[in-house]
């Protein structure tokens, strides 16, 4: 399995901005934990992975928004610290900016 | 060296929490580079991973923010993958939520 961390910035001032936030998390919920408000662990295998980014791909707009995929390899959460609030989402709730 | 990934989510909402964003840039940039909004990735060694632990940890609310640190491990340029926009962004610039 790979474990991917994904960190996106969508352009919320462009047309469809919040639409295009709302579509991705709602991606990447299904392959993974939401830890912040647009970054996901996700736990997926190799044809997952590449149907993920097919899937947000075609969701965002390649010239306003931000995709960024890390490979963290095995035993990840050895690798991570989080400090400060862990927040809880729904995905659909509306973004608090 | 440390290649660190820094993802961090501030309460602009909360008292001060532009404020905190903008110390949290500042304090980030000093390390590495900007990669996303929120995202920075940082190559350090110990001493000023743990200098810089401590300068974000005297800013944030812990209870309302939220720190992410991720060890990226060598060559970890290989193990990113960027779709999209490619922001420049200058640290003193207000935050475009």
């Amino acid at each position: 399995m790979l474990y991917i961390l994904i960190t996106y910035d969508i352009n919320t001032t462009s047309l469809n901005g919040q639409a295009r936030l709302r579509k991705v998390a709602k991606v990447c919920i299904n392959y993974g934990q939401r830890v912040q408000n647009s970054v996901f662990e996700c736990k997926v295998n190799e044809a997952q992975y590449r149907e993920l980014q097919h899937k947000l791909l075609k969701i965002i707009d390649k010239n306003v928004d931000s995709l960024r995929f890390y490979r963290l390899g095995e035993n990840y959460d050895k690798k991570v610290k989080h400090i400060g609030a862990k927040q809880t989402y729904k995905v659909d709730d509306p973004m608090i900016l």
